[in-house]
C-alpha cells in the first residue's frame, strides 16, 4: 500500500488530540513512519500564518481574508511538507485539512461550499485525503469540553450557532464522499472512541 | 465625476513614492478628498501579511503561498479600506495593486497570467482601477536606484531577470487595457516624469 494522507476532523472538544495519539500509537505499533502536523500550520511559514489568522485583532477580518490565508498556509503545507512525505513513503496524519475549512469557513461563517471549491480547485486539484476520521459530537457538547480547557482563540469564541452549522458542513461533506469519510461517534467515553477508530484503523489498514 | 481609484505601478526604483506625492499634491489643490494607501497592506491586517510576505524566512516560501497571502491581503484592503472610502466619495491612490501581482508573481516568480486570472475574477470579481499609472524604466535603471537606497527585502533581492519579467508582464497588461494604463517614462529627470504625471492628469481629470 502506498502511504496514506489521513486526516482528523472534528468540532472544538471532539477529542481530536487524544485520538491522535491512538491513531499514531497504532501506526508504531506496525513500523509505519509517519508524520504527525496539523492544520492551519505544519510549517514555520505556515504556523506564522496560522498566528495571524488566529489571533484577536483590533481591526475586523474579513470572512474571505480569513479563507485566502486557510489556503495560502495549506499551500505551503501540502507542497513542503505532505507531498515529499508521501513521496518519500511516509504517511501523514494532519490534524484538519480542507474540510475542516468547509466546516468553519463554509459552515460556520457562512459562506457556502461554491466560492470554497473553486479556491480548492485552483490551490489543490483533486489533491485529497484517503482517509477522514470525523469525531463528531453535538457542538453544545464540544464546546462545553473546549471551554473547560482555558483561553479561546478567536474562532474557538464563536457562538454555538456558529458551531452548528459547522457541524452541518461536516455532515455534508460526510454524505457526499463516503468512501473517504469515516465517522465516529465522539460523544462517547474516551475509550469508547478509541475502540470506534481502531476498529475502522484494522478494517481500513490492517 | 464619481470617487476615483488611481494606482501608480512600476518597479523597485521606478520613482513611485516622489510621483504619488506630486499626485497627491494635485488632488489636494483641486480640493479633492483622497485616501493614501498601497499594497501589499493598507490596513493593519493587511500589513501584518505584507510583513510576512517580506520577510527573509529559514524556510522556502512557496510561490504560490505568496501568490495566496498577496490576495489574502488584497481582499482585506478592498472591503475594509478602498470600497468604504470610494462610497465615502473619496478618492483612493493606491501604490500597487492587481498589476503588480501579474508583473511580481506571474512574471517574476514565472506563475503565468492564467492561475492569477482565476484568483482575481474569485476574490475581486470585475473589480479594477480606474486609472493606473506606469511609472516604467529598464529594470537596471530601476534596480541601481533601489539598491542605492540600502537593505533588499525578499523580493526586492532577486536577480536582474526577474525584473526584465516583471517589466514585461507590466507591458502585457498595458497594452490588454490601454483605456485603463497611463504609462509614463521613468528613465527622465524626476522633474520630467512629473511633468508626464500632471499632463496626463490634466487630460483625464481637469
Amino acid at each position: 500500500m502506498s502511504a496514506q494522507f489521513i486526516t482528523i476532523e472534528g468540532l472544538e472538544g471532539a477529542g481530536k488530540t487524544t485520538q491522535a495519539e491512538v491513531l499514531c500509537n497504532w501506526l508504531t505499533d506496525r513500523g509505519i513512519s509517519f508524520v504527525r502536523t496539523r492544520e492551519p500550520g505544519g510549517t514555520p511559514i505556515a504556523e506564522k500564518i496560522r498566528d495571524l489568522v488566529l489571533a484577536h485583532h483590533d481591526e475586523r477580518m474579513d470572512p474571505y481574508t480569513e479563507l485566502l490565508m486557510v489556503f495560502a498556509a495549506r499551500q505551503q503545507h501540502v507542497e513542503t511538507l505532505i507531498k515529499p512525505a508521501l513521496v518519500n513513503g511516509q504517511w501523514v496524519v494532519s490534524d484538519r485539512f480542507t474540510d475542516a475549512t468547509y466546516a468553519y469557513q463554509g459552515g460556520g461563517r457562512s459562506l457556502g461550499a461554491n466560492y470554497i471549491q473553486q479556491l480548492e480547485q485552483l490551490v489543490l486539484g483533486g489533491f485529497q485525503p484517503d482517509t477522514t476520521f470525523w469525531f463528531d459530537c453535538d457542538a453544545q457538547t464540544g464546546l462545553n469540553r473546549a471551554r473547560a480547557r482555558g483561553s479561546l482563540d478567536r474562532i474557538e469564541q464563536e457562538a454555538l450557532s456558529f458551531f452548528n452549522r459547522a457541524r452541518a458542513a461536516y455532515e455534508q461533506r460526510a454524505l457526499q464522499q463516503p468512501q473517504r469519510f469515516v465517522r465516529l461517534d465522539a460523544s462517547q467515553t474516551v475509550e469508547a472512541v478509541s475502540e470506534q477508530l481502531i476498529q475502522a484503523l484494522e478494517a481500513r489498514y490492517a
